[in-house]
């Protein structure tokens, strides 16, 4: 049952026009800092993007809303609650969800917030090596939101991870990988400037909502939604002489990727 | 007393260096996602930009601020606060207020909210379609922030709401339309690019708090900012391959557009 | 014991290397409007940012951080309880941290905050005239964000504040202006589009902390941080035709300016 890599392929070259056909609307709870550039980043990839995160509302948004994102990188009292709630509706009305534990490891209040949220039947469970191996409960952490970790060093409590709650883990790093605790994918394309741009991962998360909102299965969701950002982040570093010009790159490739692009790039194995 | 559309064209024409001379200071309580867009417009046009929302601080501003900004987009409890206390000290220090209430319809916490301050003596209420025909009681509103409804089908919506609440209504969509209930004027500019950047409705309404800062009367200060507005998105569009390059030059756009674009563009009807 | 204009170039030439091989994290605690703009500078020049501002972490992660920006702009509960323990941990840890009192004077939720903050041990207060003004108690302060007063009118309620506190102070404007109480140095770089884009003065708070963070002394690390910054700026506007493009440019000039462009540029004194 195993897809290869060219299966892979093929599914996000299907994926990416049936983004852009459905518009997913994806809801995002993530933190202040990105929630800016996360909108720009889902409306030129062609999905639509609604940042409904109070309580009261977070909840009825998420049983119609076609994907959510939950990224815990500034877990104000109000979003912690309106992650609960949202989750929840989710759950009950199908809603494919996906949990992007930022920083988690020791810090006091988002660390058990994410672990809780991601035994609660989340679609992907997208972070670093770091925020991987602390989810996994197998390591300490990284310092805030950088990669102290190696990504091939978290495959094995990913796959755990993957295992213990349902979730297909995305490792993000030089070469991502992506893993339902069976088979383990990887792609090989981005470029070291999406480092340099806040939201450069957290937006990664969102993408992964909006693929997964279009019915997609979360392995093709999550493997298609990186190939396709990071063969955007090659396409726009070559135009770009540092990292503000990147990011303005970065969103007019999104809008511009096609497959043509995927298959001439994309380094799925 | 009604205006013609080249009445209205000179008075854009006079009130956009009015603005420039008088760097109105622009109150913002609005929703995360789109607040340092939003000021990145308004200084990009002239004016001045404040977010001041906390409780405590949002009335003693509004008495001294030039106009207002109240968008509901993400109305934390504080933020409520703040809204309701900025619009009291707003209505009794004359301060012109605009409201804009992002996905207003069903959402429970944003909708009895909006429609409370629709009552309280805004200058102008700016939203799409379905908003404007939500907050009319017409209709049930869209899904999240994009336009379900056609402008002109929310046209008598529009002008019910403008005699009910006794503000200018503006109903932004490819073809923009701005009534006090009696007249109705439309803007035919813009560009589809506006749509994919986050905030390209939110940042206008502020820009209308802007004009209105200067003392000019509602229905100039929202058609003037519309049409500064869209002609700045054409000029825009024109030199931009995306969504993310049409952003940046977009804020180029705002501060460089003078009285011969306008002149030479507007679309006034 | 005073340093000449010259020692402060060369201190500033080498630390910029330095930051940018320590990496130094900052912890930054600040307002909504300007926080991803604010991360995006962080990570161009080198350093690494982090947004940790809830309660409960924000203590925490003041021990680790290298340094620590609090910035009052918009001064929710929660943010000013994460301040307070942040301040709390950072003065336990001996992690330096600037102060950036945001339209501090007559606002009453944020003047009583920055002038308790201010007796706390801060390395660095950093504001325009207005604000460093109101903050020595010898003025009203301004009108929001826009610098009302001039620098040298300033120095001596600077030079005040440096030793009622113990803080450097640094004061922004056309000229800015670095005071321990006893020396003041100046510097005389910069352009005019930097106030014409949201956070141009408080995402300088972060750079500051993050040549603190490297182990400067508060003078040397606010002079460095200034004429790294303000140069970056000459050079951003150099190639930026507006606002929207100045931004840009400046990111990418903030990960490409070296002790080449300071040598020939700065203008210190």
């Amino acid at each position: 049952m195993t897809r290869t890599p060219e299966d892979l392929l093929d599914l996000t070259c299907s994926l990416l026009p049936e983004v852009r056909a459905q518009a997913p609307l994806v809801q995002c709870i993530t933190n202040g800092v990105v929630a800016g550039f996360t909108a720009n980043v889902l409306l030129a990839l062609g999905a639509s993007a609604a940042m409904v995160d109070v309580p009261g509302e977070a909840g009825p948004f998420a049983r119609v809303a076609s994907g959510l994102l939950i990224n815990v990188g500034t877990p104000h009292a109000e979003q912690r609650q309106a992650m609960s709630e949202a989750v929840a509706a989710a759950a009950e009305a199908g809603t494919p969800w996906v949990l992007d534990p930022v920083a988690v490891g020791s810090l006091p209040v988002r660390t058990p917030l994410a672990l809780t949220l991601g035994e609660r039947g989340a679609a992907v469970i997208r972070g670093n090596a770091s925020e991987i191996i602390a989810m996994a409960g197998s390591g300490e952490g990284g310092r805030g939101v950088d990669a102290s970790d190696d990504v091939e060093r978290a495959i094995a409590p990913a796959r755990a991870l993957a295992e213990r709650t349902g979730a297909v883990v995305a490792v993000s790093g030089p070469i991502d990988a992506v893993t339902d605790g069976a088979e383990v994918a990887r792609v090989g394309n981005g470029h070291a400037l999406l480092t340099k741009v806040t939201g450069g991962g957290c937006a990664l998360g969102a993408v992964m909502a909006a693929f997964a909102g279009t019915g997609a299965d979360p392995l093709a969701a999550a493997v298609a939604a990186t190939t396709v950002y990071t063969v955007a982040a090659e396409l726009a570093a070559e135009r770009a002489p540092g990292p503000g010009s990147f990011a303005v790159a970065f969103v007019d490739a999104l809008a511009a990727v096609d497959a043509a692009d995927l298959r001439e790039r994309a380094v799925l194995s």
